[in-house]
């Protein structure tokens, strides 16, 4: 098989949000789960996109993703964008959502370039389970990553199940992991995930950080603590990103290296939630990123 | 000053609990803020404690008490015993609060006993704020540890800030912090705390671990992840227990031995939650408290 043109393959939604936080608000801002993990991921690696936008999607947008070297042979166009609007209170930790067009969105089959193929990581970002699975029959010796959020654990639980089992690594948040496996203790439910398929399940939990869980082992990543957090949108999509972004550099993927990718993915997360959309996660410095990788060390040794 | 005959000065309450969570109930069980922190901080210097019981406190628990090296010289023994009735859903995040009997708790006056006063550490566990301020005003050289609750925050606010000027720790909860600070955000909220008095702040996050803060840095202390979670109750005064025994046994309190105390605090505070009452906490070995020590260190190292 060619090498791939890509090392990551990322395939999600491209999105113009209206999000209101009360630290301010945006109009048709870039978002969806497929642009937030390939900025992410771009300080990394070289991700393709697997996605589609609507003929409206502003060409300052594609601009942007594209001088972050973000592959979009993937991504089609067609038909009007697909738009989110949301808000936040002051807790932040739910979006409410306020309105959803899926627009082109719904029309979205996912198809996958040739020269994507031999890509040696895909990230199936939050969209469609029964999309999932079709991109990873495509790539079926990628190491896959999965991340999904509760509409589909609600509306497709078993294609969501189906689509699992075809993942190397699930990120979810404690909220959908305790939903999709009816138990409220997170030991207890990553161990059923775990029994899904999956060798990792990664357990988002917002401001208080994430848990990653193996064989045997636990592994507790802390929330960054910060004092301006302006938006959390696209931030499990930025951990998403860096961490599959992180594993496409590496040669094996063992869990001493999925720590570290945990960390990469809390640190393009914390910065996510800095500024609005990917206001400040796309015009960052590989020293910025080091800077952070590092304060979670001090941040965490005793 | 004749040296004290303890290590670890604790004042708060001994109390009776009927507790129900979804893995059980229990009636009469040892409870109360001095009691849950006296045995956790037991296996790491000498307490003495200052608090008041009813002639109905049994037998059987004093004798607890005193064989884990506890001195009960300060701790006054008059009419009906403080109790309090609880139960918890299965989130365990909140005591649901089904009825308090303040009893003898109403007369506690909180005598130090002389014996006391020249101990090296003093920690005001959960208590009204007026006796905690009337005891550090006794042993004004000791290194103060506070612990609250909302209950006071409401109450008697300004007490409690003055209190709060007295200790070298703070403790206190999430919300609490975010309560008492009408602050949403923790960073900024440790920071107003922290400009109240106590070189150090702690705030606790129940499953989600403990967030310290001193001048210019932030330790996070990861939640032990357990399978089995009986009883939360007494999981932060084990917390502020074993944080004030272990702190009591070094030569100094610098940044990195308060890092340390976190983590022994959260080890006992584990534990706790693992059986009602201290069916489990009072009955551990060291052995055991080192190796959960030393879990935490593998819980969080990459």
């Amino acid at each position: 098989m060619p090498k791939s043109s890509v090392d990551v393959v990322i395939c999600g939604s491209i999105g113009l949000d209206d999000i209101t936080t009360p630290f301010g608000s945006v109009k048709a801002a870039l978002g969806g789960s497929a642009s937030f993990s390939a900025v992410a991921a771009s300080y990394f690696a070289k991700p393709g996109m697997i996605s589609i936008a609507g003929t409206d999607f502003p060409e300052e947008y594609r601009k942007l993703l594209e001088d972050r070297g973000i592959d979009l042979t993937g991504v089609a166009i067609q038909g009007k964008n697909f738009r989110w609007q949301g808000s936040y209170e002051f807790d932040m930790n739910e979006a409410k959502t306020l309105g959803t067009e899926l627009n082109s969105l719904a029309e979205f089959t996912a198809e996958v370039p040739t020269s994507y193929e031999s890509a040696p990581v895909l990230l199936l970002a939050n969209t469609d389970p029964e999309i999932q699975s079709n991109v990873a029959a495509r790539l079926p010796n990628a190491f896959t990553v999965l991340d999904t959020m509760n509409f589909w654990i609600t509306s497709k639980q078993q294609e969501l199940i189906n689509a699992i089992a075809l993942a190397d690594v699930l990120v979810l948040n404690d909220a959908e992991a305790r939903q999709l496996c009816d138990e409220v203790n997170l030991v207890k439910a990553a161990k059923q995930l775990r029994g899904m398929g999956p060798k990792y399940v990664i357990i988002k939990k917002g401001e208080h950080g994430a848990l990653l869980f193996s064989d045997e082992t636990c592994f507790t990543a802390p929330g960054y603590p910060l004092e301006v957090l302006k938006d959390p949108t696209g931030a499990g999509d930025s951990f998403a990103g860096a961490l599959a972004g992180y594993l496409a550099t590496q040669p094996n993927r063992d869990e001493p290296t999925i720590r570290k990718a945990v960390i990469y993915g809390s640190t393009l997360a914390s910065f996510c939630t800095e500024d609005f959309s990917t206001n400040k996660s796309a015009h960052l410095t590989h020293d910025q990123i080091e800077e952070r990788y590092h304060a979670f060390k001090t941040l965490s040794h005793f």
